[in-house]
């Protein structure tokens, strides 16, 4: 027998009350964890940016958090591959949505986010983000990226390197590059995994910074056992960002995002790829770009609470909390 | 000019919070209102009961108090018509759902929900309530009724006055009648509006006991200003429950319902008719049968979230609460 | 009171079986009645046309019968306008669809649904059809118009005499103009109610061949009492076909149809229009237009579930039958 | 007979391929006119502004444009109630949509809505527009106001008259009170119709700018015919622009909207007060706030085509064309 | 050549109208076999079970047979797998609902169930189910496991071995716990695959049971034909019992399901696991889980008829009927 | 570095538009490229057949052509698989739909096909078409096979061999069998791969005329690769046509079809296949079967859209074109 079910009774036993109630019932916060609005005292912050300004397609990310929490209820408390109940180890939270001055002014925008987690970096709290759409990450990275710069796990279908285009260098295509070029993401320690689609000409940067870009056909010639190896090896023992956005997974299996890219990897392999990637020096994640008014039947955002499941189960895990 | 603006900015100025942040953001609870699961010291408590066990036909009625709390955010909280703003005057707040022993069996789960009522009724406060069916509503009066009958005003399409049927007396076909036999309601002071479709035989309770049923062609005949005159005399200043199914109005105004009837009212007329009630002696309410499953574009539960929002401010106008 | 219980409960009883299965239960007929495939002694045959080949706009109209048939297991048996139970004072089943020898033809295609009407008139079956497109409603007349010629009670938003368009007399804008041109429908006693949009050059027809043609804002104008009181007059004791096409309805109830046209009247006038018709000599109806794919809560179907239940009734009532 | 058929005939010739070919055929145009992207030579321009950066709540009618061209296919070219062919006696042609320079911050982005529309203005061309959320209205207007200060018919629930809220100034809650207070347009000839809902408190300007403010309850209380005289008195013979915003009908006629709030008046009502205004002296107009992710069967984009067309005949009737 | 077309012509001829109707045409049974209410001279009785009262979280399952019956005749009559027209070999039916004296109490609802599959147990009928959520299960192998203990080849994501939750120890988390405790279904010889998801502490009872438990992680481990090698080992010549949990597939595959766990396997995968029971003694088997009202485009429906059909060979290819 | 930035930057400043405006902007063309009515002066035609009167079951792909084209916004202009910007090498254009003289009859209209093509043919331009159902092939077959008989790769879940049936020989169950018994293609050149369902009666045609069959199963036992070295050997130099009906995918990836078989290839097996035909000798092709209706989030279109574009590629890098 592989489980040890005393533990794992005893673990829930401190958070029951998720075992009790039905998931369609109360007010929905991620995993039925309590809502901590002040942020006091925790190891882990879970955090919603309900924010879409970034897009270049269609709208409607600015409702992922809300359907994220939803779907969320029947997604953990435990860990089956990392044998692993994070919520009674660790000090953890939903800690609400960023609240924003403007959502009018993507620079603006993006700086009320930035505030919002240097507030939970200045606290020594790890985020864990429900999005939004992908330029969040820049600002998150700005506040959450320490003295080391960080290493970059990101799961994507596009390279989002692109130069300034449509009107401004802030906008979703954009925020690895940001991020490389303001000093907080070490491009040679970046792998961009379930690359696709036909704008290979905007990606120029990822090639010369020198990140590791791992089209999809690529990911299947490897499997995806040889890429967490190859990520494990670069990545090493430094602090490490896992970004992940759901237009990796093929439409398929996350139909309600922006802008999806056909011929993507299944949520089986994404899931695989990330559990692999456990004992990793972890300092944050997000998972962004769930569109909700595109997914009818709510798959896209099972698949996100459960990949924000894993996420946190990678920081829960890694050697930078304890 | 028929508004009184300082009156009103100051009366929001307690209520902030809600003009700031864009209603997609937050974890949602009934009209943006405080979350208070200990319900001390309220005025009115809003609770949700996720509970369709007893459907007759489409089950999915369980998820609607969740989605009236996110349609609600751009509800309220100025009442236009009252010219009242209930939450800066009252202690009001989202009390979260009935949480359940059982969904397994109509006749307990019931019994659940008529405790949680009675904790509220026995701290002297009001409760306005999303369902859930409508088999929820003979428990909420087991609770709220007092000492003295209460007078109903029922909008539906059905009466709910049928003897026990497909297995059962609780169901949500019967809880009007089981009000009335318990002593709870008085059949003298009940009227019915909206009543149509095929079930005529049912409700033969109804008529025999004396109850005013306004069929919705009469509705049309009479008006609704002459139908709320008509309530208003029956009522008087007895205290009167208020239940409003949401098949009462016509699928096009309420498609996410179970069993919708063709041929209703329009979300407009329902409003008028409800707000022609303020003033009466109003010892609580709810809002039934909204369900999300049916519901694509979640019209019917923003048309329950202004219903719901009515019926709080004829509670708040209530000689009842002062 | 004015209902005869006793009566009901005694009707009823012959008729027991639907109101003991709830109604997501069994196989789907019409209203829940027997399904009878060989027509033999009936006086009423409820038939399926699962046919869309004529339609100038979207197609969806041949799954139009199995909706209908799903939704109308809420419908009937009683009616409460009419005070009648018609299953249980006449023989009345599902006989199922229409079969096609082709589909790709509509003019063959026609003829396949004439003959199997023709078979239902010479055993002196009253026909009333789930349809398919309004292409259908010229082979039903061509079968069911006896010796006299038929007066016409027409709803739609279409006048449907448009010469031949699109490559074809025969598809589903022109069968008014066809049955009058046959024959078969006296276009002096025809009345056209509903109509409205942008095809008015189409439909000169009507005017020359002397239709009553009462468009949307007239129907208001007068109220749906005059529009009755003025059918009736133009009726008198002849015999009577119905033709209901969806689209009358606005497409807010009745988005599920071909070709919405926006601003129309609401189900509750449809029916109370109908009503008003009891009495008058109905030999046959129809129901036609919807359009499953674009009806994602199925409350086109339960609209035209209703409407088929109040031509039933029309039908049951009238003196042909006795 | 009311209808010139000979002469529709002989128009509708020079507009012929509309008729010939089915409406799901061939690139969308509105209403299946020719596409001119240079804009010359024209009277009236229709122009697509596919933009929701300006919104408070839900995003999407950045989509409106798209789903309207494909719905108004089915609309027009006639109008019966007008008697009016509008495209066989002006040069209307689609002009396609706006393009941006950035998409990314609210202010630049009305500013590149400006430019466009000054280009049309500064060659006398009249704009009829599909929005977009209401932000666009301001842009629109400071190049289409001329001279003399435009009356404005704005069909809401919303007044639209807020001060700055959510961060900005220029979001989809303010531009009419922009407008006026840019002496773009006179507040004591605007009407604004259908307005309702809990934001009262944000309209104080529309009160004390002398604006005619036309509730729901009152539009009911009037009739739109009176509401039509009313109008029609405040315009007189000076310029009017014509302001429509979706979300003035009831969700149950237009759910796919931003902000929906229940309680509106119907397409048809909407639709005869619009007809009643013919004659004025239209200077253009816009149809705003159609959100296809929320309009599952189409049929707000349907109503908002509707309208669109209405608009359009308006300008062609308008003296201002002559 | 590898199909023996005469054969198949042969044995269709007393199958023909199938291949003549097309598929959205007339009364829908499974696979559009004859509909046999008195289960009369049958070897195989397909049976529905609308039926979700055991849910512990989305309700809706009580639809699936409604829509399967839909979906499944595009499915059959030939499988080209088994080389086999079961329907030409043996005597199958569909045999309509399980009627229910009650649907308000799990325990004796699921004794009505129980009932009706020991009627076709007495006739030494083979059943084949389509649910109804997974509490059906229990019931139906009360009835059908016959002297000998039989083994259980088990699809899902969930292990249903849970102790009582929720309040009961019948909901559908724990069908597969009671049929071992009962004394019908040997844990040595059921094989669960497809596990995953987070309540692994809830199926401590699989393990100490000696059930074997395949992961989803192992199920790819493996690959599917040494998944079913094994199980054929384990299930020998022994009865077998076959219940298929439509969320074991990826919530890609089957949207429309109660309780979706992301991260599953294909269709496809488990279709070929299903074939490779060929041979094996299978007794029955049910496909349980279909939840209409989130599987907008039908697939999840499809998807479970197409499994209920390779059931339906299975059992018509087992020595059990010979 | 495998791309080579400066020659993509190069290629894209002459097809710059589509980087500048965002996807949802504009009247949609196929893949932005410019709209051609005339055809002069092309290599390579982009056809829209918005067609469905041949479809045995789901009608809708009428619709199929319009919701590429908006999918098809987001695909292209580059492909990274083939090193290859179409676009900017040959005269591409979109050329709009075929025009019907009729859409009632299902021979004429094929002849309506077959011209438009001839038309193409005429003057050497390589079509690429967006159906419509499946029995467009045959006549854009006789319009484009020429002296030499076509080779054809076709990928779809039904032979589409079938003999006459449901009344016709021309429906879309049978194009491939009229192209060959027409002698316009190769049998002995034909591979059909992704083959399954319970139809295999019907496709005797494709075994006796000699058809390589490659059912789902087989596909996955050699794996795409060996799939890809066969048909290249099979189809040497010679002309080939490229088929795709795109219910060879997985309903999971294409729920929007008409008819749909569950147990697939994913969208990513299907792509790698196309791409490995790059360089054979093709000279036209089509994506077929996209159903709109039931595509509640578009994926199937954008996989129809990106099977196109890979079509295009193939044909673009066609030693036909050179």
């Amino acid at each position: 027998m592989d489980n040890d079910f005393e533990k794992m009774a005893k673990e829930l036993k401190t958070f029951g009350p998720m075992m009790v109630q039905n998931p369609y019932c109360g007010i929905p916060t991620f995993f039925g964890l309590p809502f901590s609005e002040n942020c006091e005292d925790l190891d882990i912050a879970l955090v919603g940016v309900p924010f879409d300004l970034g897009v270049t397609n269609r709208s409607g990310a600015r409702l992922g958090p809300r359907e994220i929490r939803n779907q969320s209820r029947t997604v953990g408390a435990y860990n089956h591959h990392a044998k692993m109940t994070p919520c009674s180890s660790y000090r953890i939270a939903d800690v609400g949505d960023v609240s924003f001055r403007t959502v009018y002014d993507l620079k603006e925008a993006l700086e009320d986010i930035r505030e919002f987690y240097r507030d939970l970096s200045s606290r020594g709290i790890t985020p864990i983000t429900a999005g939004g759409d992908h330029s969040i990450t820049f600002p998150i990275l700005q506040a959450t990226a320490r003295s080391e710069k960080a290493g970059l796990v990101h799961f994507d279908s596009h390279c989002d390197t692109a130069p300034p285009i449509h009107g401004s260098g802030l906008q979703h295509g954009s925020p690895i590059r940001n991020a490389v070029e303001s000093g907080l993401v070490d491009p040679e320690r970046t792998v961009q995994v379930g690359i696709r689609g036909s704008s290979e000409v905007l990606w120029r940067f990822s090639y010369e910074s020198g990140m590791r870009v791992i089209h999809i056909e690529e990911f299947y010639e490897l499997g995806w056992k040889n890429v967490v190896k190859e990520i494990r090896e670069l990545m090493g023992d430094s602090p490490v960002y896992v970004s992940f956005d759901t237009d990796c997974l093929d439409p398929a299996f996350a139909p309600g995002t922006g802008t999806p890219v056909a011929g993507g990897m299944s949520t089986f392999e994404a899931l695989q790829t990330l559990r692999g990637l456990s004992g990793l020096n972890v300092i944050g994640g997000d998972v962004v770009e769930v569109c909700p008014p595109y997914d009818p039947a709510g798959i896209t955002a099972l698949a996100g609470a459960t990949v924000m499941f894993e996420i946190l189960c990678l920081a829960a895990g890694s050697p930078a909390l304890k």
